[in-house]
């Protein structure tokens, strides 16, 4: 049978579960990735699993989006991240080493390997032909502890290059195209393997601007082949030995399919504030700038920023401008200066910040209030960029460049001057002691973890009951996002590492009071949580199921939840129920009593759950769960954690 | 007769009184410096006084502080000042281009003439044989409008360098020499004047270093000569026109003297928490090192970077070390990209930073909590570096990467290299199309300021009443600081251009209610505050004497002021009163009421001014002023804005 790249990959690390679209696969992971804002909560959950030491291949902790430090708590938590790493047996990559996924490709990524994850964007390793997906921290945490991940089997989607790219149009403006025809929600529940001879014209890291910029067709990962593009690219930084070729087999077929001819495609740029709102930029031509933003995993490759270089040469950019360079990675600002690109960047008027995530995700670099703000970053959600009434467009680094030199909004094919191809340099200095690489383990064995009171241990969270009889603390509207129930911004992340102080901002957005209600009653049983359709859309962050737990929140009643945070919520032993009559959602009310009997029975013995209320209006009501029995043994353990506590003690 | 340099020029610029050490003497200023956190209130008022253009020779507006930009304030803040630059006729520096005082230096430094700065270390310029003070904004503000700058008469302080600087050993541990000697007192009210061979061997960057850390031994200003160092300086920039030889005369005196022996110097450090707890690095060395920080005014030089860089070539910094190198102006960056520098300290594990002020001002890289950071800063109060429980060491370049490099406090002599001397660069891009000149008169006034929520107009304040009666709405103890009054950091700085929103924030740290307390007053004529001795003492930001005008302070009764926020309270036309009777102090609490009757004839009769109140431990009180009667009718008028708005409408 001939298989495509996608289902290769799955069959190379199917753990259980059949390859049919929709049923749980479990699928082993070779390597691990963490980033500092979510990685805290890993560390702390290994800390709670009784870890001795990571079982994954290589997991690689780095620090790339809390760099600002204000004050001291963003620098302690360097130094807690960088002593559990010791500990655990996990590498290390500081402050200044640049952002993961650029950098984790660069040193440990290999054709055939899968990656886990807890970033959204770690599908962008599949540029190297990995089978890379981002995930909760738990799972992340699961997975270093030699379980597999869990995910629905996706479907696979081919997108067969034709064609080159013409003079001016590069990788980004395949990605918009892909968002252009497909929308943010085109790639759900699917892999996106891209074929076909258009590849021939893209680099690695070219690649890794559409495995990157898969996350925002909300696809499960992307995959491209292991080819000759990918062997230069190992044999660059001397790591040719970790190639190997990776092709889909003649004659396979797809789920979905659509076809792209590079040589049509012209200049695009996404509006705000949308990864999908595309045009072409002619059609946006001519509307003032304020910001030229080059950098983040979006447009990471040495490329990305030396076009931009050359273009500024002997120019400057107009008055007024923000040329902002952000160099994704120390292998990337150090070829840049090497070469002479950094120069010509400066000499036009540009700011060089630090290698990171940076104003990508509103850490630095907020534009003006509702002026235009032209990125290479992969998302310009509202506000993201840490300005509320942001104006933020998504588009190429030649786009970008272009608008900077005229301050304008101004399509790069109406410059003067011939294209700038840019060779990818062929001998980069990567350079392992960037990296502390995990300890001999009698060694890591007698480190100390470096805790601070911003990172206390997590609390055992309760068993589910068999009984349960607990008032309504809070309902909310339909599409709660998780970013509702855990704020993130520099105000909140710093706190991230600390469940009882990120419980002080739980539900502000909604509910500033709920933080209040919930702990009077953490000591008396607990709480529920009413809510309306979609529950917990939006980001991954796993904090929003777990600190709801840690404030005792035993049960959600909602009309329906979205995928991952229904997932969190078990992991952290919170029973998710749906409604079987949808009116009951509008006649429940705050401070109504929910009571569940012989819960245990009631979920053993099939989808049903009766329970009672003290509302007169549903004075019994009937509700549903979806919960596998693995599911169902977590919830009764109190959460994943206790579970695995638990079967090491027991 | 013969006199000293600081002399010469001070006679060179003298429009009023004396040169008699103590009194009050009037200076014309050539030139204008405003960095962003302070130039914003300097634009509303000269919108206040009704400027049409600025009449200074250059008046320069740097953006360096404010650069992280969390949210849209900084960026808002950088386009309302740029837009101010426009209509005033300002010269603009925007973000990325550097540290104000380099930059200014580099640009449009030129020997003999005057300089004024809303910035203590405003006196850097006198490394070029300026006469460069630091003052309050609106002192800036009169300057710009062409008035002359009034500062008491200083006494000269005369330092003869001899010999020349051992390996190792450079600028910085000059500074420290000096702290070692004289504290952070022993440059009060005086002007510090170097001279001798031993200048032989500073370049004119060396000598920033020297002038700029005047300011940490409380001196007015420092000044050097004008000569070969100072012409290769500016013949490097092209700017070789601008020079002119400056010396003190063969055989002058001084008020004041010192010999310094350059060739028995050795590394120097001061310890934490002030610049004047200096020790020879051998004393402190073995002590662990968290951070190693280079850059700020305090060490702004190339050679300061490239030195560092030499040490780094082929090197590794030690494990969990933050080696941040923050660039001191764009042409620093790029000249260290251009001379393979950068490459050095990028291999080596450094972090590269954006051109600014950053963390000296606790703008970013704050260290953790109690770990050790070696700075190259000119400062270590407690919490500057926007960490509380900070630990921070002063020290050369030198010192901080051969600490960096071992991980604990080194002396740069045991490393077993040969010491790196750098040669200044010989031909620099200085680059003027950094920089927004000034437009011309018809196009300036065509320009509208675009000003913001965050940019409010100035209100015009009150005049002084003939008869007060007003209650008493803080009382505060003795050593109150204007970080007391208007707190600065992260939180409160991209509101200081707004009197409205800072005004939520004075007083915070002593009493969080004066704020409502205040208001309450301000439509039933104002209120008083009662203070202990050296009232205001600390920085010199005017907000602390405007933002409570605003609110209605008339009088403050105080044992004693400092002098600077003394100065302030009269141009915002805040009447400052001392006790005749000490024990009054005691007795007065907060809401008795104060009058005054009279208070015009009072203030014209002599020092005296009698009161009555309604506590009976003092029914009658006697108090003091020592106001001239200039200063009498800036109070009338209700402060100085409004004595120019009168005097042009008028």
């Amino acid at each position: 049978m001939a298989y495509n790249l996608s289902t290769k990959l799955l069959r190379s690390k199917l753990m259980d579960g059949a390859l049919v679209p929709g049923g749980e696969i479990a699928l082993r992971m070779d390597q691990a990735l963490l980033q500092d804002v979510l990685g805290t909560l890993v560390m702390l959950e290994l800390e709670a699993m009784g870890m001795d030491r990571v079982k994954t291949g290589i997991s690689v902790q780095y620090i790339d989006h809390s760099l600002l430090q204000q004050d001291h708590l963003n620098a302690d938590t360097h130094q807690f991240l960088q002593s559990a790493c010791e500990r655990y047996g996990i590498w290390y990559s500081g402050p200044g080493n640049g952002i993961s996924h650029p950098v984790h490709m660069e040193y440990f990524g290999i054709p055939g390997q899968s990656l886990v994850g807890c970033d959204s964007h770690t599908t962008a390793a599949g540029s190297l032909g990995m089978l890379a997906i981002g995930a909760g921290g738990i799972e992340v945490a699961l997975a270093m502890a030699g379980q597999a991940l869990y995910i629905p089997m996706p479907r696979i989607f081919g997108v067969r290059l034709e064609g080159s790219l013409p003079d001016w149009v590069s990788a980004k403006d395949i990605a918009l195209e892909m968002l252009r025809r497909h929308g943010v929600t085109g790639g759900k529940n699917a892999i996106i393997e891209y074929y076909g001879p258009g590849l021939a014209c893209l680099s690695a890291m070219d690649r890794h601007v559409l495995a990157n910029m898969g996350a925002e067709l909300g696809a499960t990962t992307t995959v491209f082949p292991s080819d000759e593009a990918t062997l230069r690219f190992l044999r660059a930084r001397g790591r040719e030995d970790a190639w190997r070729p990776l092709q889909p087999d003649a004659g396979c077929s797809y789920d979905l399919h659509d076809t792209i001819e590079l040589g049509a495609l012209e200049p695009l740029i996404a509006l705000p504030s949308s990864p999908d709102r595309v045009v072409k930029v002619k059609e946006a031509a001519g509307q003032p700038v304020y910001q030229a933003y080059i950098g983040s995993s979006g447009n990471p490759g040495y490329r990305d920023f030396a076009v931009v270089a050359a273009m500024m040469r002997g120019r400057h950019i107009a008055s007024g401008v923000s040329l902002d360079i952000n160099p994704s990675s120390r292998q990337v600002l150090q070829t840049l200066s090497e070469n002479g690109d950094l120069s010509h960047l400066i000499q036009a008027g540009a700011r060089l910040h630090q290698a990171g995530c940076n104003g990508c995700i509103g850490m630095g670099q907020a534009p003006a209030a509702g002026r235009n703000s032209l990125r290479t970053v992969p998302r310009n959600f509202p506000g993201r960029s840490g300005t509320r009434e942001d104006s933020v467009f998504l588009c190429s680094p030649e786009t970008a460049a272009a608008s900077a030199l005229h301050g304008v909004i101004t399509d790069p094919r109406s410059l003067d001057v011939p294209y700038p191809r840019i060779e990818e340099p062929m001998h980069i200095k990567a350079d392992k002691r960037l990296f502390s690489p995990p300890l001999p383990l009698a060694e890591a064995r007698r480190k100390t973890v470096l805790k601070t009171d911003n990172t206390p241990s997590l609390p055992r969270l309760a068993a589910l009951p068999d009984r349960i009889e607990i008032p309504i603390v809070l309902k909310v509207d339909g599409n709660v996002s998780t970013d509702d129930i855990i704020p993130a911004g520099g105000r909140v992340l710093p706190y991230w590492s600390n469940v009882y102080e990120t419980a002080r901002f739980a539900f502000e957005p909604l509910d500033a009071t709920y933080f209040q209600r919930a702990s009077a009653r953490v000591a008396l049983g607990g709480h529920a949580i009413v809510a309306g359709h979609n529950y917990g859309q939006g980001s991954s962050r796993e904090n929003a199921a777990l600190v709801p737990a840690v404030l005792g929140l035993r049960v959600v009643l909602a009309q329906s939840f979205a995928r991952i945070h229904w997932q969190n919520l078990i992991c952290f032993g919170v029973l998710p129920l749906s409604f079987a009559q949808a009116e009951h959602y509008n006649v429940l009310a705050q401070g109504d009593v929910i009571k569940i009997e012989n819960l245990y029975a009631q979920l053993a013995a099939g989808s049903a759950i009766e329970a009672r209320t003290d509302n007169p209006g549903c004075a019994t009501m009937s509700l549903r769960h979806t919960l596998s029995p693995r599911q169902i043994a977590i919830l009764k353990a109190g959460g994943i954690i206790n579970q695995i506590r638990d079967s090491r003690s027991g």
